[in-house]
Parts: structure tokens; C-alpha cells; sequence
């Protein structure tokens, strides 16, 4: 099993993908190995801080462009042949690699793994499925800004995509399905939302309860949250800028009056980096998709996500329950 | 000044609903007054317990339904004439009171408030105005779930209405508007953002400062933040709960390490009841919208909104600006 980790992407480009990478190697098994796309000279001269590192397991592809983040993502990825994330998809696209793992622009990753490895057969949109932490369980919330102005049947898919994963990724049998909606009622919501509660409703694959108030979400009242991509967008922003917002304040105002490592437990199970990437669910391929800003454990992280997306075989699970051939016997 | 004030809306009404309404009479000048719409012998009892309650100032008006939280709204208002909101909003329809307040179901008061009171000339949708604490000063949320599926238009005069009541209830001269958004750039967003985006530059009465991402929000980078009500509902609602959720979990983890006070004051400013309730900005007539699960305080706080509102004389300042006549020169 071998991963492709593009090594341009974090703000602290290469260090922490070299750290991360590093970290992922040692503890798993012989039969893993990464490939670091990037720049190669880089990437040696970050590797040679890691004598431990297990060289066997690693290689290095150069690749001599990187897609900055200012950059318009669909251009980029035409214009940039040459650039880490392209490089990188092209090595998953001819199969030497089984996953990719980025932190570089969302929008380029997305643009090129939809150019590069296709949507899978019967998925009309693929979406970005992220970890949101709850008082309860983690639920997985899809989508997370892949598409805007989605249609009803979309979001049928997400519900579809994001079951498939929590049920070999999380090992949660029979996922609750949750619509994010501004009401309880089948009737509340937007044109989008209203049809999209009644197609969920009416596919007997899916373990639908029904609509989720944001006021409901931290409750961890289902394990799939689907949404368009706008609002989820806002939606995991919002989550992640206002926890680190709290975490900051509690620590500001309570500083001296508790020991910092007692006041960072409290947030414990609310940092984005225990859970690494979120996987662009849809493709023909896994592409796990990480913060610019991850620190090296997230990439480590990210990195066990894509093991899991491989070893549980999700590309095949999820062509098997949304391909053609499925489609008329599941809807 | 009088401001009707429907006494059976909160999950403990009417008691919250009395208790709050005196504190506010006993703050407020002797040519402020109270009428408590609702179970009239109930009111009564619940007044008996506030013997320094000046009288004088209070006028019970008996309405023998309510509207049940549960109750479809539009059809709850018709089928209800007797209901407190109902009655409540047609004294001030008939200008006997200056604003009207309830807690009772959002639905219900918006579709009453819409009938009673129409809207403003040249305001095609009312929205509901509400206060988001952030790190910097608080900013205001419109629309927070009045309207779905808006159009472009629409959002520019969502901008229009938070900017006058920013103004004049805040006093903040020129306020800056934020787009929500899921990308920095103009381009970013769906089709109902990108035009909006474009039309909130052109409109050279606005000072409107971009797009905003909801990893933004809790800077404080604008001060009125316009959205859809669907996402701007989203977002309230899962703001309100995981700030009570964060401030739960501190107060659990670091239970007997720090008095509950000092806990408790880390939260400050990020109670809602601090702020009272929202404003139905748009129609011809001071509606103010609270939490059901609001406490006296809340309600306390909601009066003094009414009361700014009144004072300001903001519906004449809306016309102004937003009316027929000011259209051709506006846009």
C-alpha cells in the first residue's frame, strides 16, 4: 500500500509533511509506503532531519511547480502540469499510488482529482466529508464546500456517500441520516431542502430521522449530516474558528488560575487535527483533503483516513450501492 | 410609549414574562408603559407577587388562546384571532401600543406581524435582525431565518435594513456590511451570492467590505453581516448552542478548580439574554422576536431594544431610505 502526500501544500511546507509522513511510516506496518510530490531538494534536505525514518518506505517525485493559494483552482490546474497536486493525482490516476493526501487548495484538489480520477459511475457530484466533533459521537457532515446550489437529488447522494463511509471507515453500522434544515417539520426549509426531506424519506437504503436544527448539531443527534455545500462550508468554518476562539479565551481568562494542560483538556475531542483530512467522496480515487494550517499529527492523521478508505475497499462499496446498476434498485 | 408585550410566549410564561416587564418598568421613565397581552387572571397572579409593580403604568389586556409551538403559523394566525399574538399585534397595528414583543413560536409572529402591519413601502421581504457576540464588538445577523431562497435583491436590502438599524440603534456611523460566503473572492460563492456580491458593490449607499467566511465571523470583521435566513439560521442556532455547550463543558471539567463565578465570566458577553430579542426589520411596525427560552432578563433587555427602536424613530428612518422614493435614487 502506498500513499502520495503532496509536500506543498501546509503553510509550513515541507517540514510538516516530512514530519507527519515520518510519524505515519513508524507506526505503521513494512507494506506502507509514502511518495513525497514536491520539491525533491526540499523534501531531501527535510528527510535527512529524520535519520530514523525508514528511506525503504519513501520516495520522492519531484515536482517543480506549486498551486498557491491566492490561485484560481481551475486554471491552476491546467496551467500548473508540472505543480505537487497535479503530479501527485496523476501517480493515484496511473494506480502506483492508492490514495492522495494534500493540504494545499481546496478548490485545486478538488478541480484536479475530479479531472484526473473521475467521478465514479452514478455520482453526479462528488462532496467533501468532514469530522464534526459533537457531545456525543463525531458525526461526519457532507458536504463541506465541494459543491454549491446543489439539487434535491444531490443531496439524496451525499446521504448515500457519506453512509457508505461512516459505515466502513467508523464502523457504525446502519448510520443515522440527518438533513440540516431550519425546522423540525418535513414541510420547513428551503425549496432544496423541503424535496430533498422527502426523497430521503422515500429511499428505504437509508436510515433517514429526518431534519437537524443547528441548534441540534452539537448534540451528535445523527452520524451523516448532509448539506449543500454552502451552508456546510459555513457551518465547519464557523465550528472550527469559534472552538479554537474559545479554547483561546477560556486560556486567556483563566490563565494562572489552572495549569494550561488542564485547561487544553477540556477541548479535548474539539481539535480539528486529532482527525486529520476529509476525504472528496465521489471519485474514482481517494483523495483526502487537509487544512493548510494542519500541524504534522493532522497529517499523520489524514494519512490513517486514507489506510482505512483503502483497506475497507470504499471505492468498491460505493460503486456497488450508487452505481448505474444500483441506481433503479435502490431508489 | 407603550409597547405591547405578549405575556404567554416563553416555555415559562407568564411568570418570565411579568418579571421581566417590571424590571423594565421600574428602570424605564413614568411615560413608559407596559400592556401584558395573554390569560388576563393568570397576568393578574402572576403581577400580585410584584407589589412594587407601578400600576399605573401596566394595562392588562385579556386574550384567551395561544399559539402552540407546534402549530403551523400562517394557519395558527388565521385560525386564531384571540391569540396573544394576534391581539397583541393588532393594538399596535391600531398605534394604541408603539412595538410589540413575544416569545412565542417565530413563525407565528413573523406571519402575524406580516399581516397586521404590513410590510414597508419598498421592502419586498422582512428579516429578522439578530445580535452575534464576536471577539471584537457584536455585529448583527440578517436575515436570521425570515426568508429562504432569497434573491440577490433581496440581500441588498437585508444590507439596506441592518445598516439603518446599526446606525441608529447602535450608533455606528457607516456601518461596514459583510456578505456570508464561503470564499474571500467575488467570484466565490452560489449564483444567489455571487450576483448579490456584485450588487452590494455597486450600491455606493453601502459601505460594504466583501465577502465573509464563517472562519471570519467571531473577529468581528463587519458589522452587519448579511445572509439567506437559511444559512443565517444555521448559523444563529449553532452558535447559541455551542456557546452553551463550551461554557457546560468548562464549568464540568474544571468543576472545584475555579469558582463558578470566574467560569461563568469567561462566558461573559456570549449570553444571548444579554441582548434581548430580534428585530422584524421591514415591516411597518417594531415587532421584537425572543428566545422561548428566554429569562426575565432577556425580556427586560428585548424592551429596551423596542424602546431604541421607537426613540430612533427607525421606521421613518427605513422609509426613507429604502421607500419608493428613495429607490431610483439609492441604487
Amino acid at each position: 500500500m502506498r500513499i502520495a502526500l503532496d509536500a506543498m501544500g501546509t503553510d509550513r511546507h515541507p517540514a510538516v509533511e516530512v514530519e507527519g509522513g515520518v510519524a505515519a511510516l513508524r507506526e505503521l506496518s513494512d507494506d506502507f509506503g509514502i511518495v513525497f510530490v514536491g520539491d525533491a531538494a526540499r523534501i531531501e534536505t527535510h528527510l535527512a532531519r529524520w535519520p530514523e525514518a525508514p528511506r525503504d518506505r519513501i520516495e520522492v517525485v519531484h515536482a517543480q511547480d506549486a498551486i498557491l493559494p491566492g490561485e484560481s483552482a481551475a486554471a491552476a490546474v491546467r496551467r500548473k502540469p508540472n505543480s505537487s497536486i497535479v503530479v501527485g493525482l496523476a501517480l493515484h490516476k496511473e494506480r502506483r499510488v492508492d490514495a492522495f493526501i494534500s493540504a494545499g487548495s481546496t478548490g485545486a484538489v478538488m478541480a484536479a482529482s475530479l479531472f484526473a480520477l473521475r467521478r465514479l459511475p452514478g455520482v453526479d457530484r462528488p462532496a467533501i466529508a468532514t469530522i464534526l466533533p459533537t457531545a456525543a459521537q463525531p458525526l461526519l457532515l457532507i458536504d463541506a464546500g465541494a459543491n454549491v446550489d446543489s439539487k434535491p437529488a444531490h443531496l439524496v447522494q451525499f446521504a448515500r456517500l457519506g453512509s457508505i463511509y461512516v459505515e466502513d471507515a467508523w464502523r457504525r453500522p446502519n448510520p443515522r441520516v440527518g438533513l440540516l434544515n431550519i425546522g423540525e417539520e418535513p414541510e420547513k426549509g428551503d425549496e432544496c431542502t423541503v424535496e430533498a426531506h422527502r426523497l430521503l424519506r422515500a429511499a428505504t437504503d437509508l436510515n433517514f430521522v429526518g431534519n437537524i436544527e443547528g441548534r441540534d448539531i452539537i448534540r451528535g443527534p445523527c452520524d451523516v449530516l448532509v448539506a449543500d455545500g454552502f451552508v456546510g462550508n459555513v457551518l465547519l468554518k464557523f465550528y472550527e474558528s469559534v472552538t479554537a476562539f474559545f479554547h483561546g479565551l477560556v486560556g486567556e481568562k483563566l490563565n494562572g488560575l489552572v495549569p494550561q494542560r488542564v485547561l487544553d483538556g477540556v477541548f479535548d475531542g474539539f481539535d480539528y487535527a486529532e482527525y486529520g483530512g476529509a476525504p472528496l467522496l465521489g471519485v474514482n480515487g481517494i483523495t483526502i483533503i487537509c487544512h493548510g494550517g494542519s500541524p504534522p499529527r493532522a497529517i499523520r492523521n489524514a494519512i490513517r483516513v486514507a489506510r482505512q478508505a483503502i483497506e475497507t475497499r470504499m471505492l468498491g462499496h460505493i460503486e456497488r450501492v450508487i452505481g448505474p446498476a444500483a441506481d433503479t434498485a435502490a431508489v
